[in-house]
């Protein structure tokens, strides 16, 4: 008997359900092809069609234009954080980023390795609590980099800056693609590991404005380049078959759903669930991230001390609601509500919370 | 009811089917958390032992010696032909390949970008259909690379080359990684992507010499040094966890059977049972590979015809042995029997090919 726990985790996170009851119906025989998924040539049809449709259904759920190519590499984010720079500067036009936390920082120590990087904006100040206003990048840039979501300090982008018509805007959107309805149009790349929002560690999605493709220099190893992977539809080398495959079986779930702007009315509300609770505790459970700048995603919060904490995580877990321990750069609590966090686990995760206060302020 | 078949993909590969059935059985709940290895926190305790536990199982079945270090990198074999001459190319001394198939001028291609390649031997001649001999490298190279077995061609190393003192031999063991018993401390680097000999695609297993880390440019971006996953153990960033699950399944069944030495005589009756049909067939099975060279887990072979290729490919698939069409660059049929193909399904593609060859001759 499977006993299921509600799970916090801020990735690799959870899945639905339905998709893995479904990847373990067909482990061992799929799609009656009498092997496993992950023993089948990724050259052979019926791989091909798995691949194929993962891409169709991104398109799809995030109304990208046939002006881009789709992606699916390996790496993680981290090896975007060197693909992004080597693929897109341009010889004499420094790289623009913006400052918003931890990831950020490892994008642009990547950048630095690669040519000038101009830092136009910062939250460092108030420990990344916020998303800056105004931010402003420079006409000359080669590209524009910002992080879409701030996993550590819960902190996301509600609007986007803009750039100007030559410089792209390139979004890491790792833990927080799909999960609000955005203008594609207004990226250049958008780029997330997908751990967190799509489905298991080991592929990340690349999604590419095609003319970008042209700007590497020839003479750059042969997997390095976006152009390789774009031009042989991520069939360069052996793809990460099955991390692909779950990829697909969990935005056909959301398409089932009702796509992205069912699962955003269904993230604000889960949201709003817990930010609420911060909101009215008289204090007892405070918010990281700055109220206009706080993500869908992750519900970063403090008690009033660390022993409280320990507490609260270890108590929770009790109750089957695990992965809530925070980041040691804000300490507390996370709670890490993705896409495939059901509304029963987020209220009965809100239930703990306002119990917790009641036993312990 | 599951029908499964066998399967004689060159890659991704067939897998055991107790790993199949053990992810199964735990894809819902692994290990008692009450929830996925795919929705498990890289961090955890519980990924953490089975993290360990697959480089453990790496060191012994191998018999790796604590001078090395493990790694479970993502990219595939193919990110391996830009990492090694990236990672060990020492200025002003030259790369040293032997050419011995498709993969080995990818890999060759690739460190070209890095610096002055010596390819010094080749068996392109004849069609890759043999290993050379009496391979001289250099004294004075940065590393020696050797493919150790062509997928392709269905050629194997039997002997290892000798190299210098300070001459690293680096081998992409992609396609024969625990084929049969090896002496680690011959080789410098030991690379293999997981799909065709210990598990799925998504990971590719590297084990390094720890006084070869330090070789890099530290102006490096860090995702591009081996360094820096070997100080982490693999775990700097997300590593692809559900990948390693599995190799760690299937590292564990060797080892349940007797480990790289058991595999190796089973390996060598299962060959020896398909290259004996080729010899014993009059000429109707002409095999590619000359018989010193020949492959333990690619047998590569024509029959007198296109058409009849074509129809053995075909009424093998009706009799439930699929994957059998060789590459184009060889053509005709190839068997690939890699460590988890039992003898069964050998036995059981032996008999279809003599009732072939008598019906069809």
């Amino acid at each position: 008997m499977t006993k299921r726990v509600y799970n916090f985790y801020a990735g690799p996170a959870t899945l639905p359900l339905q998709v893995l009851k479904k990847a373990q119906e067909q482990l061992l025989d799929f799609d009656n092809t009498g092997i496993s998924l992950m023993e089948i040539s990724h050259r052979s049809k019926q791989y091909d069609l798995v691949h194929k449709e993962a891409s169709n259904l991104v398109r799809q759920l995030m109304g990208i234009s046939n002006e881009y190519k789709i992606m699916w590499l390996q790496g993680g984010a981290s090896s975007q954080f060197w693909m992004v720079p080597l693929n897109l500067k341009i010889e004499g036009k420094p790289m623009d980023y913006v400052n918003t936390g931890t990831w950020s920082k490892k994008a642009i120590k990547e950048a630095k390795y690669y040519g000038k990087v101009n830092v136009v904006a910062s939250s460092e100040d108030k420990n990344f609590s916020y998303i800056p206003n105004n931010i402003i990048f420079s006409d000359d840039a080669s590209y524009a980099h910002i992080t879409g979501n701030n996993t550590i300090y819960g902190t996301e982008y509600h609007e986007w800056p803009n750039t100007s018509p030559d410089v792209p805007l390139v979004c890491d959107m790792s833990s927080n693609i799909m999960d609000k309805k955005i203008e594609a149009n207004r990226f250049g790349i958008i780029y997330a590991g997908a751990q967190k929002n799509i489905g298991p560690a080991g592929v990340t999605l690349v999604i590419v404005r095609e003319d970008l493709l042209d700007r590497v220099d020839e003479n750059t190893p042969t997997m390095q380049k976006w152009k390789t992977h774009a031009d042989k539809d991520s069939l360069f080398n052996t793809p990460p078959t099955w991390a692909i495959y779950i990829c697909k079986l969990s935005l056909e779930y959301l398409k089932s759903i009702g796509g992205v702007s069912a699962i955003e009315k269904i993230n604000r509300d889960k949201a709003n669930i817990l930010y609420d609770i911060i909101d009215k505790s008289d204090g007892f459970y405070k918010g990281h991230a700055k109220k206009d700048s706080r993500s869908l995603m992750n519900i970063t919060f403090r008690l009033p001390t660390e022993e409280l904490e320990q507490k609260c995580v270890s108590d929770a877990i009790d109750q089957g609601l695990i992965g809530l321990k925070g980041h040691r750069s804000v300490g507390g609590m996370r709670a890490s509500i993705y896409n495939a966090m059901s509304k029963e686990g987020v209220k009965k995760l809100a239930n703990f919370l306002i119990e917790f206060k009641e036993k312990n302020q």
